[in-house]
């Protein structure tokens, strides 16, 4: 169940409503009025809740949920008690997530932390900022100079935008965020503490030491990005750092100076992609993924986990390892390695030897 | 020596205070009521400052410390110089611990940065947010609107409290911390720059790319927690996340939706823990490790750096590399590839068959 | 080409005066009156623009260059249409950048967010604090009791500059920084959500849980060192936490407490420093490496992306894996995991032993 105090219920749906939404056919006798207010897991489930079931392992709980309403397959619908409204759907959990959105359409991005509309006493906006009006900027935060803020757009408490970034419509710009050198577009989102559009790190040797590169890009987020917190995105030194149209990273990303990143592309939490380095649409990078730089990623290539990526990666392939092979290579070789530490490889590679014996 | 510009020391201790708080023995002929002002390491330290030596490597340095008193064992007390108030333990750490805490109180934990009492002018707290007397507020946070903040609590310059989130008491809340959608017990400490409870990373594919999985849980960080500058827990998506009591985690970690992490666990700068992971109370997670999302991790297992969790660990092991595996195999594998490296593996491994000739 | 709502641009230089600043003997023909105020890639570049050509990759794209001025070697000089004015030199690069830091004098270091000059409306600076002349303090910003701060530096929107932190002259200090027990020399660079000076992680177990080892050091960061966004320095616990000279720290980079990091190190993103290890002079770590507590690394030793430091590395070697070992072992060693991923890796171990048949 979610929490009353942090997501806001509206007046619900009826089990008739879910279905119509969904496309979820409703079972024999499923009361088609009653009212769902909330969703749950299928054990902690209440009287006003959905839950869903698509999987085995949970199957056990059908029998005894106290659910008001559950969305699953053919497979399980029979087996629901009878005070349970079972809707039927191919795809249980798309269905959910699209009644979640309409149960709770505050929570599809952050809010003001102050609930506060229009520009909050304890603000700091720049006499030359042009915001658009149904901009909200809480306590805090700070506008700089020929900024641009685009309507609906929502800048969280302490965030700082520095000269002339331009922010389009329906963003939400997170708690203690700080964007400069920077063009974003629509309904991006940017959690708490990222920091976009500082130096790339580039120095040259120089005869006192290492002698800064100046960094004279920018970065362009487009539409539909979302950035997790504390992530940082350098700006270009002579091009432009790009993040593609409904690309969304995770926490703690690195992202070096002048990367291309394409379009819907995945990259979990406290990856890091370094300079240059370029990366295809529908591209997915799991956690703590290094890519050196220079690298090209193809469009639509995964890299497991960890993996350290120092060559290039071709389209549509799966690697893994440090450093990177593709992913059936990879799991052979550990394998073989796994065996040695097992203590039973050496004698396998040892073993027709022996047996020439 | 602490410097006292940074940390105020107070009337000090007597060498007999001393001996008391610790349990040690004084050694013939201390003079039990010279002043301890300060700790030092005993190759730096002066005249009113107390030392700790428990290891060889450090005892070369004994004949000629300049140290008022030492806590030591039997093994390196009769070795002191006559001026050294000498005090003997089975634990001269521990003991020395001890001392510095009660020498220094204010350096427990995290106090204001404004040195202010009460809630500072330029702070910015909604009308609607109760704190009970005793909270300290810096210039420049910002409470939200509900939250709830107990007694001896300090909320740093620039922390962001978002609606509803509710604060034990005597908890030290970072500088440019933001915490939303949680509940967070007595005496934790959350360094400067944490984000609490942020959307999880989760997302469908839909006709229009990835579609955001709402988050509907929240974050559960129970009592005498302590998480480090910079790190990341986001809320559960439909279940909470949780922080067992006494759990300390470092710097730039990362914990993902739904993560359970039992009590008086420990993880250290840069680890991740994706979505669904459970660990056990009192595991050890090393520096970089990554945990795969839904993996589980037993009662007081220990994980070595940078290791890659791809499977359950069971409890009370101790496991590493990547892919992670017992630490026997692993040493046993690594030494294997490290001989390959050397160029004396092939020769091993060919090394039969060469005899055989 | 850079971004005027950016990057202000001067009056610009002639060919005659980049021959000048640089070295560079200008080419025959060359317009040395021509005005030159951008720098470009040579494939992107305009009249006023000036560019480089060092290597041959991009030596395709100078016959139909619009640049206005070439920076390039003997090799290339000979290509360039009649329009550019050709300036030859052994560094290309080199003397580029050495132009733009002359084209652009304000992107060498970050400036106010906000453009204002000495405090700001809405920055908290405490009575007792010391600002010399010539101090930029941004909104938001909340400056502490008895810290001192030197003429020329600038501390951005919403930095906290802790209780007695003494930073020097020409600092940037970036915004959402905060700086704690800390002692700051001159020209140092602090990006975006720095974490300087909380406490280290340092626990002992004790009968109730993990009890906290106080942290009485400081942190320490030498003339012309540059930190990345959200990075994390923790202060020493008994000594300090030092960085010399020079030194430049990529993002997201986490350095534990006593360590002491040389002049002149390069650190790059998510680098990982455990407590109390040594850094040597002009050491270089690669994206993501972990070190691991205690541990030595020698002066000018490089370590390459992702390894995982356990043991010491003599000065001057180049090492990687993970394990870490020499570089040339751990090339051979991972040349034939790879050759095991491939299959061919155990038939060449068996090979001799075959070829005896």
């Amino acid at each position: 169940m979610s929490e009353p105090i942090f997501f806001k219920r509206g007046g619900g749906l009826s089990v008739g409503e879910i279905a119509q939404l969904t496309g979820a056919e409703p079972g024999q006798g499923a009361r088609l009025d009653r009212r769902i207010t909330d969703v749950a897991q299928i054990n902690r489930a209440g009287p006003s809740d959905l839950v869903f079931l698509d999987r085995p392992q949970f199957a056990q709980h059908l029998p005894e949920t106290r659910a008001g309403a559950c969305l699953t397959t053919d497979q399980y619908a029979g087996r629901a008690p009878k005070h349970v409204a079972v809707l039927r759907t191919r795809e249980p959990y798309r269905a959910f997530i699209a009644v979640t959105r309409t149960l709770f359409p505050a929570a599809s991005r952050p809010s003001s932390l102050f609930e506060c509309k229009g520009i909050a006493t304890g603000a700091t906006v720049h006499e030359t900022a042009r915001l658009e009006n149904g901009v909200t900027v809480d306590p805090g935060a700070v506008i700089g100079p020929r900024a641009e803020i685009g309507s609906g757009t929502i800048i969280n408490a302490g965030a700082v935008i520095g000269p002339g970034v331009r922010i389009g419509r329906d963003c939400s710009i997170g708690a203690g965020v700080t964007v400069t050198h920077a063009l974003i577009g629509d309904r991006v989102i940017l959690h708490a503490g990222c920091r976009i559009g500082q130096d790339g790190y580039a120095f040259q040797r120089g005869s006192k030491g290492h002698e800064k590169v100046l960094q004279l890009g920018r970065v362009i987020i487009q539409d539909d990005v979302e950035i997790g917190a504390n992530s940082t995105v350098d700006r270009g030194g002579i091009r432009d750092t790009v993040i593609g149209e409904g690309t969304k990273i995770d926490n703690l990303v690195q992202i070096g100076h002048n990367v291309l990143i394409g379009r819907h592309c995945l990259l979990a939490a406290q990856v890091g992609v370094s300079g240059s380095a370029t990366i295809g649409d529908f591209a997915m990078l799991a956690g703590q993924v290094g890519v050196s730089d220079h690298i090209a990623i193809g469009e639509g290539a995964v890299v497991l986990a960890q993996s350290g990526v120092g060559v290039d990666i071709p389209a549509g392939e799966r690697w893994g390892g440090y450093p990177a092979m593709p992913v059936r290579d990879w799991l052979r070789s550990y394998g073989q390695l796994r065996r040695m530490g097992r203590g039973d490889a050496a004698d396998k590679a040892r073993g027709p030897a022996k047996e020439d014996k």
